[in-house]
């Protein structure tokens, strides 16, 4: 699947995105949360790293809003870009391939390979559009769950995220305790707050007000697509993802290509310049509806909204939990980690919490930084290692 | 001008707006910091209270993005809602208008009355749209020099704004040091920072992409208006208006109309209608071309950009200065007053500094709070003294 050649030292080296079919024997369906049904569904993933003998080595990626299933390594030896994990997967990196088979979809209602709302219905031959069913970050993670058994794989030795994929993460540990040993989630909430549903909202609405959306019906070769509400959307997100202390280092009020304000409506600072680029790019390789669905179901991400609901959830988490935030990211503060940790705390379970220093804001968790992959990478030995020698208190 | 008959304690009753054309002799014209000239200029304001006979009682209110000349009581006794800033501004408020003459104006670019994008371009006979000059922060004081020299008032007691309008007023203690004893800045900044510009480019381009946009040029009747645009720049304004906090507060996750999740690209949440309310009822009252050259006035202020120039504005400032910021404030935070005060104080201004409790985050310069309200009256209070009773300090 992947060779490390001619690649650069710590590299997965050259990678290809694999393609299965679930639920394609007629008979089973996916079911979602919303009630709906789909089948066949198409999964997109990679996999790094080799398998061992018991299967005791695999860790599932879950990526967060953007990302795909293109973790790590190259498409080809020209690629100009890694995977969006690059720096973590790989020889001697945190999710180190030497030691661990680690595997990343791309998830329910994407648009990288896996069906999703730009997916041709098979009841009309027609790409969905809004007529995909609406999907939950469990319903992410009930499908990821049908790839892992199709991969012949009985228990994950860690599922990982970031952001939401942090969630996804969180949802294995509540709906399949003994498909996981370890769970890490990295700079990430256990719901949504008012603001970060508010910003979801405004993006939504950009998308939806284009008039090239057209009820989410834009597919097709000459077809105008809503690049302009995306961009905004991702515009809008990508402030969050930052933070301000980090624009300011970065940025601060630096002019764009200019010694002079414009006095007219040019970009004149270079940190307009940067989100206008920022949202001109994503609309290449981002669907609108994609976008819609997946902010959509991270709105509806819920899962402890009463204490007794909390107690029933959590009461059969078995994986040993690490919760890392950072400093800086406002877009999930960490008192929502913090949060996250404390109910497990209060329900006995086995959690480590770290929170790091970052300028970086949110966008901290993909981003290198010796002390956060040292945890990381600790971590994980050590869930290796319980694997050799399983302690009294593994279930 | 207004009348107390019939209204609430505390109101200044039925007021009216005026409307004054300056620089109309056909000689004299408003020279803008891009280099333009505008002949004649359009001023809307309203007073309340009653200019005392050595003129010595006057404030001069500087409003925000959105504001208009509008601060106090009603236009009419059935009006549904008081000016802006009602709470603050009356028998016995903070701005006492039984021994203040407080004089509001709509702002240079605004689209309440003074000239501005909407109005006639008096060259062509047609509405400017984007043929209206850039203007600046200086530019707004500038205009409202030209009101108060002829309201024939030789020095305003205060010149006084919260957010933008504290930028305004900043720039008046800058522009005209003899021409205000007092300047009072709340909720403001010294300059924005890259996410501050980063949020206006946002609003910027979501105008400028609504297909009904047209360059600038919509009005006139039955032509379409960037409505769309229009409402998405104020969904994302309005979300750095609030703390996360306050909207945890008021809306948390809290459903709308209904109990469930709807599963569908409904507003489930309460804070999606509200922000789509604030969205859609703002392009009522607003032009969206404005709100192109607000925010690019705002984005251009920077009157300390090095120390050296730093020290030369400030050099010649008279006014007694009162910077207030309040702790959730993350639009203009409570550092950026520190740092406008750190800058005064250096340059041994007199100047006293404030930071208030709020939950409400940048809207709390316009909510009632008892400790804010008594901080601004004892100030003025203390203002007025001194233009009885001048001490040696003054200059």
């Amino acid at each position: 699947m992947n060779t490390a050649e001619s690649s650069p030292p710590g590299s997965v080296g050259i990678v290809q995105t694999r393609y299965v079919e679930l639920f394609s024997d007629g008979r089973s369906t996916l079911r979602l949360d919303c009630g709906a049904t789909l089948a066949p569904v198409r999964v997109a993933f990679e996999t790094y790293g080799t398998l061992n003998a018991d299967k005791s080595n695999a860790i599932l990626i879950c990526h967060a809003l953007s990302g795909t299933a293109h973790a790590a390594g190259r498409h080809h030896a020209d690629d100009r870009k890694p995977g969006w994990w690059d720096n973590f997967i790989g020889p001697g990196k945190p999710f180190d391939t030497e030691r661990f088979f680690v595997i990343c979809s791309n998830n329910l209602g994407g648009c990288d390979g896996t069906t999703g709302p730009s997916s041709l219905d098979p009841t009309t031959g027609k790409p969905f559009g809004l007529r995909f069913p609406m999907i939950t970050i469990a319903d992410m993670a009930r499908l990821q769950k049908g790839l892992i058994d199709h991969l012949g794989i009985p228990r994950l030795l860690a599922v990982a995220g970031g952001s939401m994929g942090g969630m996804i993460a969180l949802q294995w540990a509540l709906d399949y305790p003994n498909a996981l040993r370890a769970c890490v989630i990295i700079a990430s909430t256990p719901r949504l707050s008012a603001q970060n549903i508010a910003f979801n909202a405004v993006a939504r609405q950009a998308i939806m007000v284009d008039p090239n959306f057209n009820g989410g019906d834009y597919y097709g070769e000459n077809v105008p697509r809503p690049v302009n509400g995306l961009a905004l959307a991702r515009m809008v997100a990508h402030i969050t993802y930052l933070s301000e202390k980090g624009l300011h280092e970065k940025f601060g009020r630096q002019l764009q290509d200019r010694r002079e304000l414009s006095f007219g409506f040019e970009r004149d600072f270079a940190v307009e310049s940067y989100l206008h680029y920022q949202g001109s790019s994503f609309v290449n390789k981002f669907d609108a509806n994609t976008y819609l669905y997946i902010t959509k179901a991270m709105d509806y991400f819920d899962p402890f909204p009463d204490p007794e609901t909390t107690a029933k959830q959590l009461h059969k988490v078995a994986a040993r939990m690490l919760v890392i935030s950072f400093d800086t990211d406002w877009r999930f503060d960490t008192s929502r980690s913090k949060e996250l940790v404390k109910m497990l705390n209060w329900h006995q379970k086995n959690v480590t919490f770290e929170q790091f220093r970052s300028i970086h804001g949110h966008d901290a968790f993909l981003l290198d930084d010796p002390l956060y992959m040292e945890s990381l990478t600790s971590f994980l030995k050590r869930m290796h290692m319980e694997t050799r020698h399983p302690t009294q208190s593994d279930p």
